[in-house]
């Protein structure tokens, strides 16, 4: 049978919610059922988000007005999704949640980082991680997933392969993240005001981010848990993400041992993209080039003089980061093609 | 038959040509066949433009290398294709050349504008100049097409509609154009030198502009040329070229007969917005939302208090403005539906 | 007496006021007495101008506890001045209002323009309209001035010498304004909110811009009213402004003589800068190179083949634009030197 | 007597000989005699550096046509300096090189960083390194004064009160450094080229930056040397540059007691601002407001979970970082006050 799923989106008027709604329209295998907002309801899409202009029909619904559909996917605030959780597993059989509440697998560590109590912890276990590269079976076989940070994703992919084969230091690794301002939301605020965040390199989270708890709990192996520190910090840039990370080799490998492994963790993966060049000018990961695309690019630096590491990740935050990784699930979740309305291959220059 | 059309790129290393690559390798009914470059022989087209890594292996060979393909492509500096032109017309039967060269009629305004003899009067007029929203039906039956230049082609598609309905006046059609630094090509000079580029406002061709040549040409309806003056300021942007026009409405008409001229001449074009809102803060056609796109957005305000009508009209100067307008033309002349590999919405935010 | 001047600001956290504060703190013969606020009051000046920290240790007050100065400097929303206007002439016997509500001569004219009724018509016409260059003498007299709109001032200068000298035609003459961020004011709004504001090219106001009636109202010579058309369009820039005007000479003067015309208007002018350069690559006023200077550059270009005449004006919105201007009045209204506290010559590169 | 400094710039079109011409033709106890260029021989400073047009009608001088001076500044690139020293110091009493040749203490250390044998090991150790917050009473006797690299600046401010006082430890001290594109030089090239270098988070060092010989020789108190890694990344930036600080104290301090150490240590230094709020937008170090000042931020947060303290220092590379820097060394030499010249506060918003 040919039909297509039917999907909807809860909370289509922020970043991420847009973004996938551009993603799926043009997805071959898929019909946008219903998309939700809170504060634009019955207005075109395409008021908020003016690239889908004569592209789509669509306006949006209450969430309360949600009827039966395939796949439910949900890019809300954090703390909200799962006080609605129990309500929405009734409108589909398999849900994609891009946001925190069920990426962890306590209660308990949910409220340590997030600071109020879970408020359906019976629900945490059923929901799969969502790294494609780590958990594809998983993946393959789950109802409900969550799709994992934006920092979180691109750090546990440039860590991993190091990390499974045990060739670094497990303490202090270290990860400083450069964001763009899409990763605030869409709502603004005196931080936002473009006069005010032009041209900033702001120190948004020295310390205390949240995304350490997934990266720790993604990059346990065994009981060995790894101890991750980040600091997070805005500059001038809409989409992208970079994070470079300062690890150390427990003993001093080349560059290309390195490199097998990662060629041989990821050689399989169509979205993963080892970069590392000794000619021309995008020699590591570069967010700027990867805007609109699945990919997630890993290269790293191994020091001259010391057993240090510099591991680079660069991915578009809305789309590998969020809304093209929740995609990749549902194509595994479905059955489809992994790759399958994940193709643009991004802009030069640009 | 199913066979692909193959189809080879003359200039791939430069922006338009990049631009063109990365179109055509995602293209259904197309197979690239040869790329070249004077600067990069042998080299991977990945390390020219790095959002193909991955993507294609491709090397980029001589233009004396070529060999015979379905359509080639020609994205090389203005003054060059004339001097190769009747060489690489043996190589395939239709070619789409996106410089200047055989853009204008007749060789004397070639001299006048450019500055130097024509060096293959002969072949000017079996070139088609490509703009598919004005001449369709030529395009369709032709073997040779001029791609126009960016801000005329922008120029153009918000004027026709005016122009052709003699609803201005057609002295003194003033073009303010706001334009982005890959329009400058892609060879490094001090004038695009980051420190001295960045966050220019730089009155780059106050006078003189020789797209002026081809607005003229194309908008002339019987004998009545009209008079267009264009300022090119450079901005703080790589891709994307906006154009506020000023015109004087002949009778005072109101907005909303204005509208449906545009509506009447554009309602079947899949790549014109016509986009004037009275909500949200995309009002007026935006480049920042086209990058990547085929579009061309043209709206309009009329003045309250006189005839004067501000017409207002945005490309991405790399895809309508270059190569998307030359695949655009490529699909008519091949029978393939006119979107096809076009399809991509933008982002936003970006 | 070598005593200071005591001056005070109302609306001293907004942009301009902070500007205003930035340069009256290092003037050798200002003393700066009381800064109001309505939204920080009791707050430190350096909260919200980080460029002070350290530097002052002033609190914004209550425009109610303002107590006597020998001037007060106001600058907030248009509209809100002439409310107060008659309590605040009170506090001092001169004031330099930045705000729109004194500048033009009728109270018709602003409930044309403004759509409200004026407040106090009786002061209209004790205000002086600032701009050193053209009213100097007048201004030294003055008791009340009324400071011009950024895209007026930088207008006027650039047309002023032409028109004074009859040498263009005094209809449609059309100003296209290129804008930066800081003049949306100091408060986040979706259209400022920085994913959406960033990159863009917007058509901020094709017709109806307000400071056509002070550009037409100072450019009146004898009972010759000029036609003058704005359309401005939102860049990616905080601060800057710079203006492209279109106008036609009624005879066909060269480059030279129209050099000299602009020389002889404003060879003593300390401010003025005449930028005309056939090598380097800023031959044009540029705003970029302006930033925090109290500069107006002005440039042109004869259209080798018409009588157009493209003139090209620059200022720093905040400083020539606003700020700087108000401090170059208030030297000349206390009998100091012009430039006193206004030295600042702006960065390269930047 | 009150006659005035008379000083002459070796290297004077770059854009850290522009920045001490733009400060030192303000400065009220200097007079600038002769600068140098090697490619503008002849030509007017301004058409290089056009923030001075109509502020000096100097013209660059050959090298060789230098005349004696009192002092002299040196911005040529790295190597070149310990080539012309000999000569150079025949000039004037007293030199300034903001270049690395007289940086490290050893010959030794120089060739194993810049991989080529010093040429002047003999005045090695006649040059003070010039970080007037270290070594200020050295400074002020000196005759010859190495300026430091940027980003070893703001790295040892950031750092010395804590190493000094014996806080943190000694290994892995972890430096991100984000800087701007001025820091590549004035000559465009294609990493510089604006559709290549806009927008980029690139990993322009990750590791082997040169400045960790200095920062480590700088920091060694006693026979301890401190173990430095540095990390640098290209962003979107002309002037500007933040460093991101992993270290680890060695007890569990809190950040009152993390402040006071700082406080100690500069509480009467003119140029260092301890920036860390709990309230406002600016809450760390901030690059963007500081451009054209001469401060350098210092700010840090101490992890609540763990030893590990994030320390944040900022400042203007050409300025702070270079030639601000370089005048203040200069005031203190000639005896004049720390700040003169150097007291331009920054723009808010930029």
């Amino acid at each position: 049978m040919n039909q297509k799923l039917k999907v909807s989106i809860v909370g289509a008027s922020g970043y991420a919610g847009g973004e996938l709604l551009r993603i799926l329209l043009f997805h071959p295998k898929v019909e946008v059922h219903q998309v939700t907002s809170l504060d634009f309801i019955d207005q075109p899409v395409s008021r908020v988000h003016p690239n889908l202009r004569g592209i789509t029909n669509l306006t949006f619904s209450k969430t309360q007005d949600l009827t039966p559909c395939d796949i439910l996917f949900i890019t809300i605030p954090n703390g909200k999704s799962m006080t609605l959780m129990n309500q929405l597993i009734k409108i589909a059989p398999r849900i994609i949640d891009s946001g925190a509440d069920f990426r962890l697998n306590s209660a308990k560590e949910w409220q340590k980082w997030y600071g109020n109590k879970h408020q359906a912890p019976e629900l945490i276990n059923k929901f799969v991680y969502g790294i494609p590269e780590l958990r594809k079976e998983e993946i393959k076989k789950a109802n409900y997933v969550a799709g994992p940070g934006c920092e979180a994703i691109v750090s546990i992919l440039s860590l991993w392969p190091l990390i499974k084969n045990g060739v670094i230091e497990k303490e202090r690794i270290i990860i400083d993240a450069k964001m763009g301002s899409s990763q605030s939301g869409s709502s603004p605020k005196l931080s936002t005001h473009h006069p005010e965040r032009r041209g900033v390199v702001r120190s948004y989270m020295p310390t205390g981010h949240r995304h350490t708890a997934e990266v720790e709990q993604e990059l346990t192996v065994g009981n060995l848990k790894p101890e991750v520190f980040i600091s997070a910090t805005a500059i001038e840039m809409v989409r992208g993400l970079l994070v470079t990370i300062q690890a150390f080799l427990k003993q001093n490998l080349g560059e290309k041992e390195i490199w097998k492994i990662y060629r041989e963790e990821y050689k399989n993966e169509p979205f993963i993209r080892i970069v590392k060049e000794y000619q021309g000018i995008y020699r590591y990961p570069e967010p700027k080039i990867l805007q609109g695309t699945n990919f997630c690019e890993v290269g790293f630096e191994k020091d001259n003089s010391s057993n240090r590491l510099v591991i680079i990740g660069a991915v578009d935050n809305l789309v590998k980061g969020t809304a093209g990784n929740s995609v990749q699930c549902m194509n595994l979740m479905a059955g489809f093609p992994e790759t399958l309305g994940l193709e643009f291959p991004g802009l030069h220059p640009v």
